[in-house]
């Protein structure tokens, strides 16, 4: 098997009853710094909950959890099941305090560790050239 | 220092005189089904240049290498040097034969490592609602 790699928490998803949160740890506040000057970022991070082997090994889902969405790779989906259980959501910043970022959402576990965060450019492509699918229209 | 995780190659960038393609290993063809509904993905891949302890040390950097753009987060940038040496590019596909899918280009070395595939939806918000600074506008 190829050699793997490994990466390292470097923050939290907190969601509580007063939003979503990013708790970034204290020892990369100077990773943060110019973050302010973005609307949105894109936030990487870790499917805690499906980092099994068994997990890891489902290559094809119905996507959306619906069975009427035909059977389909997990590389042209979404789903949390995969070979490396990276997540990836486009959030808006709501505020910045320290080391936390608050978030407008983001489909994820409280708990789950974030491992990237990357300001967001706009596509500079025309809208109208993007194509996908029927199953992704519907949700 | 907190628990790490493992990851791995799915694939690897080839950039020859006919292109760039992402060769992913066999064992993930399953993986591939229904991207051909797709005109663009979110490629994840590994800056194996950059996975040495100094380089995943640098928290702050000069934008596109260039020094009159302000020191700025890391996490505020998409430059290879970060705790967690992931890239993220978003490609157009141009073909996709058995387990090779040729995309349009990829600001990476030929023989990245690819570690992840995500099919890519349009944003729902208007272009105009997203906000980032000067440094960004002039590259």
């Amino acid at each position: 098997m190829a050699k793997g790699f490994h990466i390292f928490p470097v923050g939290v998803i907190r969601k509580t009853g007063d939003g979503a949160f990013l708790r970034i740890y204290k020892k990369y506040r100077k990773a943060l710094v110019g973050l302010e000057q973005f609307s949105h970022i894109h936030v990487l991070y870790w499917f805690h909950k499906n980092d099994i082997p068994q997990k890891r090994a489902v290559l094809q889902v119905h996507p959306c959890h619906l069975e009427e969405n035909p059977l389909t790779g997990v590389f042209a989906t979404h789903s949390p099941m995969r070979p490396n259980p990276i997540a990836l959501s486009r959030c808006r910043i709501l505020g910045i305090e320290d080391t936390v970022i608050q978030i407008d959402a983001i489909d994820a576990f409280d708990g789950s560790p974030v491992i990237d965060i990357k300001s967001y450019f706009p596509p500079q492509e025309p809208p109208e050239t993007i194509r996908f699918p029927q199953w992704k229209r519907n949700t």
